[in-house]
């Protein structure tokens, strides 16, 4: 599976790599600076300390080569592949003192990317038959967006649209500033967010109960959100549906709950955890002189 | 305690606000747009959903009103207050269409904040009594270490140094470098990053047994930091210090073990998860026309 | 119609108007420094010099204004107003040498933008009456396309897709690309960009004849683009889609054209030249001390 | 000829070029990811489907390699070559998906470069023979200047001063201020503009009638530039002004009105619709897969 | 005097003092983060510690207030005055520990620019009732130029080029250049120059002995430039141009040498100390609670 | 000794030397475009004018590859080196307009930096073999801090903390607002400073009489700074103190007073003017066509 992820830009990636960098201090590290040479060259070993999905190699690799391009980078796994604690993941090979001082950033992110792929890995895997699609959401970490959703890509879930700009989606807010507005029905605000949006979007719309539903159907929404509803009423809804329109659910989705809620029909489970509340993989950077 | 918590600097704050709604989309909410007017009104308000501690009220009130300076916020209670679920933390009111659009930017990072606070906090009280101070680590999220170490404070703990620039901290990949380049023992590469360093940094050494920790009092450490160390051989490391210098304990530190490790007598315990595992806490925010 | 404008992000203004200032060297004015002193004030009046529909006044309003903040502007009238030569369209008021050192930039906005509206309203009416809605194309210039697709619905059109990442429009060389490696028609590739994309964005596919129309159709491609076909073609292809599919025209549509392509019955015909080929609504800014 | 036009530096070229890249949503293109794997190798031909003049190889070049530093681009004319429809005039090879999500952004820079080169190209033909040089002016699109005035240049155009602060040109503005405060003449008001700025500067002023050519001539002005002026005071104002300073004339300048005002003698004329106006040149790019 | 010192643009001084408020970790103050509560309002008066002339007082300010809106700033005396030691200069009152963070930034600009101007007006009262004007160089600190030409003004001198794109001056390596391609002598260097630069701009040429003197004069250079000259020569050199350009002198002038170059009756010196070695001028800043 | 010398990060060298090219309009040289072609290669030679020592090669090789990678840089000499008027510095060779708008930059650099370490070296040697260390202070030029420490370094002295963040310093300032905060003594001070800052920090304290000394022990300062003291108290402060504190001596210190100083036994001798107002070492780039 790791070799059909499509890959974080690279300028994204250095972008992203050279703020932490600097966020770091790793560009005036003093404690290296006073004991480290130079010309003293290592070798050092990414290695994870449990079980869990690899992701974010690429930007490993980068924040070393960013802070001295004479660090070479090679990876052992690929993103989205399964290791036990203890599998070596990747090698990396220059001067020393550059090691170290990008050491923890390189870390910071692997390890982070890695949960995320890891906990998406665990939600795909617990829906595995039912045809339902495991989705991220916008709870990512402010400014980690491209890359969080890369490592749910990883972790063998897909993405749900990248931002308010690109996709339109009307929540319950929307709705209620709609009806306070004169619509009368979904099928009114449905047609209004249509003729005012982008002809290349679907329209999607956040609904709560069966009625919702059918005036969703009426206006003919691309995709029906159905948020926070209990099971019942959620195969209920995907029954009234009846692929008229494409299904997904939401709303503190756990790994407890996920099989459920694929189990009732739905094409896509959206789940805000994967990002937001991923613990990070432990990983750690085995160095030695050479 | 809430009241001595030492702010974020306010051009920090709207950095990091601004640049997460250019990466929502938030200055280009197609949805929005399309259903809510600009002159509609509104009124919403943050309720914590689960029992925690809440952090980051500055900053998603500058979410806010960066994204429309017409948006008032009131906070209702103060960062490092402990709430329960259901308590109302903030108020916003402004033009309906701009709290909706910046309304997923402001949760994202009250809810990542109030996390790291209430892991924080339990971590705090969990050593309460025993003199130790709870400290974080450099494993924060790439881009968000100012807001997050702000995130520690709030929730009771301390901060260790910025970054690499803002502190000597000499760790086991130091100390093998310096002695494969002819260092005999701890002392003599204590005194050489004290020599090459400004002399205003105290010198911080991470050991690992009883041997070392007599070299780094030899070389007159100000800070010596056990790293994974049995909680018995840090009950005598401590003891051997006497005084002499601080001492700091580290290593996969957990709610479990905190007590243990702070009941050696240790001065500080530093913690990776408070900044790379902490869940979200639970925050929404119900919005009302008005 | 002025009314409905959406407008463009504040911010996205700032941004464009302060650029084109630094790039004019309006902080440097050497002339103006030399002869006009500080405390000199002066007033404005921008006058149509020719037929047209204005587009840019907020544009023009924040050259002035970020160039000196004691400047006021008052719009005489709305973007998307028809206006004659001699039409008073906007006033300012304030420092005599502000305005001259920001007015080349204001007028270069609102010149561009108004003409590029003046050119869309020509062929919004140019096919008034047929249902067929004008539409712009990524033809816009490099750095303006958030004004450029501003100053197309002042003119009455509608925007197509941001960009390439808001957006599934798959041309003639994906098709072919797809085919070269072993699509054997529309239905698969539609398909398969279908699978690998986000569920909230409609697949969009260009073709060239009707046998291409059908296998679209076959692979239930929301939107098909019409891409350089004759009339007659046009209209058994809007014939054989019978609404199952939206329908888009483009391919060098001219004000003589574009009226037989509406009647064919699309939905949509999209028109580079509004954007890359408008030549500037000629304006003039009558200077007089106060 | 194209073997003399001074080369826009290749840093500016490289900044709009991202700029425009990332406006296009060129590293996030979701159709060519869905559709285009990494290993595909396309490779593409430029093609004019008009008759022009060819400018910007250079931008179109940096907008593929910065895209994807594989793509290698061979052009086949130079920038100042005058083309026939169907011409080819560069070839690109590289990775098929790169190449498809740079075009656009490759083919806006180079239509409009090459839309001014041919409309300078023809002024400067209107005028051949006569001596009258064709300059551009500051009516440039905001955030191109460099840009543009290269494509002049490649038109055989001249350079005008490039803003505000590279050059004193005072016009009708600045004297209606000066006399407001006392300045009783031209010849007062030149010598109060030299005084007041840098003596590498030449000092230019624009005069509207016979009156003004003799105070101007008085101030000893090194450029008087006629305005707006008929075609026969022109004539009477260079037989006046006798060489004693250069001559420019502008002013609602057309292919139409051009030569008869180079046969008046003077020694440039300026012309704003070179930048503000030109429609941009039909140029496609013509891929296949390799 | 200092009534006619043209500004710098608030924007660049706004931004120079952000990024060295930024640069000294002002947003981040330890000491005074530790020590002085958010509610503890103070005063300080910016005092000279001895003799010379104040320029950066907008500057002083705009630090101030950048770190802190709450910080009012008043000047007591207008750039370009000369003060004796012990004179108020300005006083601020605000909160007291903004005001400690962002002293160390205010002086530095603060005593830089003082210590330019005065530098600047001693040259200037060597020279005085001899008509020679004293002019900067393009000698400036790297990245302080548009500040540090502005405190040459208030000391009383004038402005040369700002930079190798604003003014056209032909140096010995020019002509060295140009001599080495076959052109015969100055005179033709500079024709060749004028014709490839804008017609807006004076050509500057440097000349070292009187031959190249007449050769500048028969190319009817604008500004002939003697550089490094005996003051014998160079007055010969002033006789046989007899007003025919303006005449500049420079290279390694110093307070001991301007007054006898002055009185060889050139325009012009260029001094480039003015900017690279002028002391910082003694000021402090004296805080009181309130 | 020059082996020694930490350097600048490069990343930090380039973005110093754009930011002044750019500023010098080094990318847009209209004298070098009119008359040196670019096939015109060069050769030049960098030639120390006066006795000093070099700082800053690195920057003036990257001001030249910056301009142009086809440049190449040869340092004759390495920095920390001290040369006698007519030494060769440095070698460059290229094309050679590239290297005459590259020229000046690059001077600019080193003419500075070289100024810095010259005078660094004589207050280094003023004070040779009396075990005291020169030091610098915070300054500096704003926006040139890293480049004028290491430019301190190279020139034999060490440097104090960066910045604000980097460093707790109590100063006469801080004292005064805890006092008045009620803190009855130094030794409070101290203790509050410690206790709301990192651990990882030394606390400094300036001190101006020696009861404050007294207290200032009493609080177990880490770094004693004596502040404008007589030679004779400094004396005596230096014995009470014995040992229990490094100490610093600052205040106004010149090359006359700079040993007496240091002989009173003080270890750190911190002196502002070696950065705030060193005059540059006069540097020349000798140029000839290849």
């Amino acid at each position: 599976m790791a070799d059909v992820i499509s890959p974080i830009p690279q300028r994204i990636v250095e972008a992203a790599v050279l703020a932490a960098l600097e966020e770091d201090g790793a560009f005036d590290d003093v404690t290296t600076r006073a004991l480290v040479p130079a010309d003293q060259w290592g070798r050092g070993t990414f290695i994870a300390k449990e079980l869990g999905m690899i992701a974010g190699l690429q930007v490993a690799a980068a924040a070393m080569s960013t802070l001295d391009s004479q660090i070479s980078f090679d990876a052992l796994v690929e993103d989205g592949t399964r290791v036990e604690a203890g599998t070596e993941i990747a090698e990396v090979e220059g001067p020393l003192g550059s090691i170290l001082s990008a050491e923890r950033v390189a870390l910071n992110f692997l390890q982070r990317l890695s949960g995320i792929a890891t906990l998406t890995d665990e939600f795909v895997h617990a829906v595995s038959g039912t045809g339902a699609r495991i989705l991220d959401t916008r709870k990512t970490t402010p400014g980690l967006r491209h890359l969080e959703r890369y490592a749910v890509r990883a972790g063998g879930g897909q993405n749900h649209r990248f931002g308010l700009g690109s996709g339109l989606l009307i929540k319950d807010n929307h709705i209620r500033a709609a009806r306070d507005r004169g619509a009368p029905d979904l099928e009114t605000i449905i047609a209004r967010a249509r003729d005012a949006s982008a002809h290349t979007m679907r329209v999607e719309i956040e609904v709560t109960n069966l009625e919702e539903v059918k005036e969703a159907l009426a206006g003919r929404a691309d995709v029906i959100l159905l948020d926070n509803m209990p099971i019942d009423e959620m195969r209920r809804a995907v029954e009234l549906i009846a692929g008229r329109a494409l299904v997904e659910a939401s709303g503190g989705v756990t790994l407890d709950s996920v099989r459920d809620i694929a189990e009732t029909g739905v094409d896509y489970i959206s789940v805000g955890r994967l990002t937001h509340s991923a613990p990070a993989l432990d990983i750690s950077l085995e160095v030695a002189t050479v």
